[in-house]
């Protein structure tokens, strides 16, 4: 820590406060050796995910809350991709000298209010040294046995479907990068907003089950990335309508003041949290008007699952192989 | 990555052959956006730890092995001390550029042997680039509905006990960095053993939560500051008895060889994952009978709770305030 040195103990006394001391199903909160709840009643969907500052984060670009409030929603949407809904959360901190109390504290508030938002209890964490900041959240959740949506179960002629839109995120973090003077404009903002505040969609997942997806992920390494992901869990290819896919409106206003490629975000950018589906063809409008009138959320058909291959096909009609770039974990 | 660079899916790949493909209760296993299991029977206990490279390990003394099998074992002793079972693990790694991929695949190697060890499934998990090298591991467990053993339960009265022997795991560390020839005799190995293989106590934990512990935790930053922890979570205080502190008996030799003070390490040491747990005056014999006969694992009487204050007493039966020393995670 930085000049206002403190220990562990007065550090996780002030967390604790800023924690819920319990919510649905929690037997033992934050402050013992491990938390214990009430498991849920369907089958747990356990996930984890590492923020690693420098790599996932830039400290000069975003605010505590932001990331505190972000590294939990990247969980919470890993559960919605399996069509579940979350309920506790751990977090482990290692904490470099250039966090200060202050800041944590503050971090610790962004994920409570995400927790808030996604009706989740924060139920208990480590606190560590580090020589870089990074943030390890775990959620624990819950799906109806034998519900759970997986990568692994498209299937030849299944239309392939998107909600929302797709590269705000990753216009949002060129834009902040910029510096330019449109980061405060309505749409500049709404870029920043989808990278620094993105949205799980939890109800989304849930209602995508229930319209008979066959297969689905959330889009967080990019729609080609994660799309070849699916086909190979699911032993398939796709064909995607390069039309068809939903770019995020306001990068045509980005473009015009950061030099960028709104398509070749939408494709490969990351970090959208939307959700990538199949589901059988006859399923696709039922799914959308649902989508629509439950969340006012779109849902695009973006191509088809085929037997094998990877290829983009343009509004000529013209097909191209196309590269499943996106984001490199172990590259970044 | 290192000279051979390698890409997320591959390592993935080579990763969920060294795992297992499931294990009681999985229903998904590593590699869809998340894990689905059944969910333990009782109620569920969560918990998480972080090991970040310089702070809680250094490369040049701990084998990728070792370093996996121990990020599993400390996850798995805060199980031990609510009294629980371990059952699924998650792992989040952040890979430095010294971490090549035959190192990550031996860290997971060490990991899947303590989970066969303690009988977990190593149900999924996240790889990212750092910085610094980094292993988060979260744990789901089980304890019967109402049986977990707190920290706060203590009451003035209960005797303090503690299982096994105390300091050999800070010993081993001290001899690990002199480079002591030492380290090849047997109490040498012994006490590298204790640092770098350390045990989990999870049916000692539930013996003792069966024999009526009041309190419980683990032994991880220092029987000192962890006592001094159940102490205030319970508002009491402690009497201990220094000279029945149980210091492990390699220290006398390690003495001799590397300059410490064998008391000083049991004290404050740390990473012992042994159990400090509190019960009523007659449950002491009982609970050491059944430790001895079940697990061949002595249990230390070693003073009581007390109303208040934290005092040492020695043999001549002089009282001195003790200092919760002790392994402060944002000190390092």
């Amino acid at each position: 820590m930085g000049g206002e040195r403190i220990g562990e103990d007065e550090l996780v006394a002030v967390i604790r406060k800023v924690l819920s001391g319990g919510g649905p199903g929690v037997v033992v909160g934050p402050g013992d050796d491990a938390a214990v709840v009430d498991p849920p009643r369907g089958a747990s969907v356990l996930t984890t995910d590492l923020l690693v500052e420098g790599v996932h984060f830039d400290r000069a670009l975003t605010s505590a809350r932001d990331l505190g409030h972000k590294a939990v929603v990247v969980n919470v949407s890993d559960v919605a991709a399996m069509g579940g809904s979350p309920w506790y959360a751990l977090v482990s901190l290692g904490l470099s000298e250039h966090d200060d109390p202050s800041w944590v504290v503050e971090m610790y508030g962004g994920m409570r209010a995400a927790c808030d938002e996604y009706a989740l209890s924060l139920v208990g964490g480590d606190l560590n040294r580090s020589s870089v900041s990074v943030i390890s959240v775990s959620v624990v959740g819950e799906v109806a046995q034998g519900r759970a949506i997986l990568r692994s179960g498209a299937r030849p002629g299944d239309r392939i479907v998107v909600t929302g839109a797709l590269g705000a995120s990753s216009g949002g973090l060129l834009l902040a990068r910029s510096g330019n003077a449109a980061m405060t404009s309505e749409w500049g903002r709404s870029l920043l907003e989808a990278h620094f505040r993105p949205v799980a969609r939890v109800g989304e997942g849930q209602t995508l089950a229930q319209s008979g997806a066959t297969a689905m992920m959330d889009v967080s390494d990019g729609l080609l990335l994660d799309l070849s992901r699916l086909c190979s869990e699911s032993a398939g290819g796709a064909r995607v309508a390069l039309a068809n896919v939903p770019v995020a409106a306001e990068l045509l206003e980005l473009r015009e003041a950061v030099p960028c490629d709104p398509l070749e975000l939408a494709l490969s950018g990351g970090e959208d949290y939307e959700l990538l589906a199949t589901v059988p063809a006859g399923a696709v409008d039922g799914a959308r008007e649902k989508l629509g009138e439950r969340f006012g959320v779109a849902l695009t058909d973006v191509g088809e699952i085929t037997e094998y291959g990877f290829v983009g096909v343009d509004e000529s009609g013209a097909e191209r192989p196309l590269e499943p770039r996106g984001w490199d974990h172990l590259a970044g």
